[in-house]
């Protein structure tokens, strides 16, 4: 995937750099790790320090000093997530910041216009995500509407990116800081391969460069979670990176490029790593676990990371209950250390041809119960 | 000054790693900026994880994978300023833990077998630090009475440690986990220099490995501390480093080395990092000013540390405010070179014969006022 700071070998992972930061990782380490796009989060660089102070800094690459590739979301899953109210009509989505109460409108052209000055090399638009499974007829029809309203909005979402690249004098309030940002449209419709099938055609007759797949890892089973991918993936073009949303464990990661994607972001290998859970070729490590306090032995024997290389079970342990900041770092490295090996030991199983024997033999090893 | 884990250049300045790690700064970090001794807090190892389980775990340097050397302090300290209650008499130090408000006894055996558990390079000896500054008759009779304390517990520290250097197998319940380790007297006596003159003697006659000088950085104007820092140090050993202990501000470094001292340790660059305190060639900075908001100029333009080389003001301003752990990371990494340079620039003139004109430059530049 080639963007305006570079190349992005596909399947990759993004780690997750909520506010121009990965949590308790610095660039420098994320370069190390082999991280070559990160994701930023729109709501949230919108609330703080605000789309426009970054864009007279020179964008958001410049702000944070971070060379390589950015994505951004619309902001539209913080609103539903996290913000203190929201109220969404056709217009957008009214809601009340978490951090101060004030009040604010995010609207398809709007959540362009903020991406656009934080100078992504891709902009996500904003959709409705409707963050429940449904199980009868009506929560159905609420699955449907919020899809028919993603497509009405990824138009007008589509219109104003158009707008601000061709004709740029026509929006002087907007200060466009990456010429050559992408927009990448999503598909809606929730768990149902009709609407499903529906979204990526009205979606795709907008024509974006690229679309992801939102609306899953939202509490369904998660064998849904991959037949809905393989239904859904097939049907977007096979030329451009196909990039699910918020997932996933790292099984899914295997499981979901298996279906066809290319494109994976999730907090939970950094999020996890703060609340003492490592992620090995084994499966989850609870390191506060009492066994683990003369443990000797690294977290992982298999891991090359800097913190299995280094440090032991004890240490890790012991630092994680003191509540030492070094735990969520070393935590933090060895996760998307994991993360970051799996998708290269995957395009490298895709290069040879032994794709399948790798995912045969992930599933071998790799459990989701937590290691004894 | 050589250790059993190498050779430490002096004069030099220990970075504070409070619970076996400086907080919010890996090891290897560390390592590339130049540390090459580190401190840890004997009553904090002591709690958590525990000297026994440490011991089991090899020691200090094993168990939490660090190879340069480790000084020790002696727990007294901590007793004084952080334990929930203390009670002190010529036995040694009753406290209760301020974790869980468990009772212990620190003698200044137990003070010498703690750190021979977790095998420091270098062991302070328990002592008694009257922190406040007298102003009368009574409570400079009160700085006698602990400086007279502190050399009889000095008298036994030094009596157990040769015992568990010359008769290991009379203490079986100590597992000595560094053989080479060093001994340090510290010399109390307040701001009375000829108290100070006293313990210099009564300490000196006891013999140790070398001496430290404790009991100052506790309120006293900064001239006081170093009128008695000028009287002491003279009157110790000048083939053998001398410590300052818990000292201080960029300038008091140069301002004691001048005084011929040689080892320091202080908390205030990873905790004033921790503050959004930078400690820049010309003074304090608090990041967090709204000035920064959008100044894209590194902290110290004449710094060639990772975080000045990369980051903004505005960045590490926005990290601030918003609460990231890579702040505490970034602030800190800055601070450490800025002292650890700061002595290696001392070394050098010191060399080359330059030693008067780098104190003057440093002042010329230097202000404790905050940078406007």
């Amino acid at each position: 995937m080639i963007t305006p700071h570079g190349v992005v070998q596909t399947p990759a992972f993004m780690p997750v750099g909520t506010r121009g930061a990965v949590k308790a990782v610095a660039h420098r380490d994320l370069e190390d790790l082999g991280a070559e796009i990160i994701l930023g989060n729109t709501y949230h660089l919108y609330l703080k320090p605000g789309d426009s102070l970054i864009a007279r800094c020179g964008g958001l690459h410049k702000f944070i000093s971070w060379n390589r590739p950015i994505l951004t979301d619309s902001g539209g899953y913080q609103v539903f997530s996290l913000a203190a109210m929201r109220r969404i009509d056709d217009e957008g989505a009214t809601f009340r910041s978490h951090i101060d109460g004030s009040l604010h409108l995010l609207t398809p052209e709007r959540a362009v216009d903020i991406q656009a000055q934080l100078g992504s090399d891709i902009a996500m638009v904003l959709d409705e995500c409707v963050a429940t499974v449904p199980t009868g007829d009506q929560e159905l029809a609420a699955v449907r509407t919020a899809m028919e309203r993603s497509a009405r909005w990824a138009q007008r979402a589509r219109g104003r990116q158009l707008q601000l690249r061709e004709e740029p004098h026509s929006a002087p309030e907007v200060i466009v800081t990456n010429i050559g940002q992408a927009q990448f449209g999503i598909i809606q419709g929730g768990i149902d391969l009709q609407l499903r099938t529906e979204s990526v055609q009205r979606t795709i007759e907008i024509g974006f460069e690229s679309y992801a797949i939102g609306g899953l890892s939202v509490g369904e089973p998660v064998d849904v979670m991959y037949d809905v991918v393989a239904h859904t993936a097939p049907l977007l073009p096979d030329d451009r990176p196909r990039y699910l949303m918020g997932t996933g464990m790292p099984d899914d990661l295997i499981e979901c490029v298996a279906r066809g994607i290319d494109l994976f972001d999730c907090v939970l290998p950094t999020r996890n790593a703060r609340n003492g859970q490592l992620l090995t070729s084994h499966g989850p490590m609870a390191i506060k676990n009492a066994r683990y306090a003369e443990d000797m032995s690294p977290p992982d024997p298999d891991c090359s990371c800097y913190t299995c290389r280094h440090f032991s079970r004890a240490y890790l342990r012991h630092l994680f209950v003191v509540g030492e900041m070094t735990a969520a770092t070393l935590n933090s490295l060895h996760n998307i250390h994991f993360y970051l090996d799996t998708m290269r030991r995957i395009r490298e199983a895709i290069v040879f041809g032994s794709f399948e024997k790798l995912r045969r033999e992930f599933h071998q090893t790799f459990s989701r119960r937590p290691q004894i």
